[in-house]
């Protein structure tokens, strides 16, 4: 994977956070890639679909259907914003080898955790990614606190 | 809550996992209890709903719909099995603070991660759910090794 490949991977995951930001969600998006192939994008739907277990990650993971470990251990996930614990959990448990971050200024839980256990995360600190988040965090700072199990 | 309280509560957890298995699926059932009062109960529904992430205590969580911090924090998870790591992830993202755990003989990852950052997970070693999970590893291993993401 060189880094124009990582750069349109990460392109998919900032257009589907920014259609949930549309969509007057939480703006995090996510691609799955196996080598080289898209197999699904996702993005944060906690206010679509009313949802608590869809983030970003997790809707891209969901999204690619049941797939057996072997494609999961060839796999990278893109995300625009430095996973929580659950979606950290998420690939550990199906042992993605890689995450590409886009932004962990904004939030960061999981990446010593994910690092311990043998994943490479790669953050790429986009200013897309920053903007799209830091826009959250003004416009919506409610519903961030809720998608992070925060008090309010 | 009382040693009888959770042992009702575990009852629950344990009727989803059979009906799980009737269906088709995992037999892992789990419940959320808040104060005393039942949230949610839920069950993997990997085959069910072809789903990658609706495990036991992710398709709880997510039938209790979008609940404030506030009520996580005195919620208590109940599961037949101990919980992988997207579920280990997904109870610490909302700080749940107390898992009971039907028991850990036949599969175990998280209990050490989940006790470092402070939840309280209580192993019963309960029998039914040890049989529920060995009559999976005999009549379903590769279904068992898809859902824990393990090379069949």
């Amino acid at each position: 994977m060189t880094r124009a490949d990582d750069a349109g991977f990460l392109d998919l995951a900032i257009e589907q956070a920014r259609i949930g930001w549309a969509e007057g969600g939480v703006p995090i998006g996510a691609a799955l890639v196996h080598d080289g192939t898209v197999l699904a994008v996702g993005r944060n739907r906690r206010v679509q679909l009313n949802s608590a277990i869809r983030h970003g990650e997790t809707d891209c993971i969901e999204n690619a259907g049941r797939l057996p470990a072997a494609v999961y251990r060839r796999s990278v996930l893109y995300t625009t914003l430095s996973p929580c614990f659950m979606c950290a959990g998420t690939a550990l448990l199906y042992e993605i080898p890689r995450i590409v971050v886009g932004e962990n200024r904004t939030f960061e839980a999981s990446e010593d955790w994910l690092r311990s256990h043998g994943t490479v995360v790669d953050v790429v600190d986009d200013q897309r990614c920053v903007a799209l988040m830091e826009r959250m965090l003004r416009e919506r700072p409610s519903l961030w606190a809720e998608d992070i199990g925060e008090m309010p």
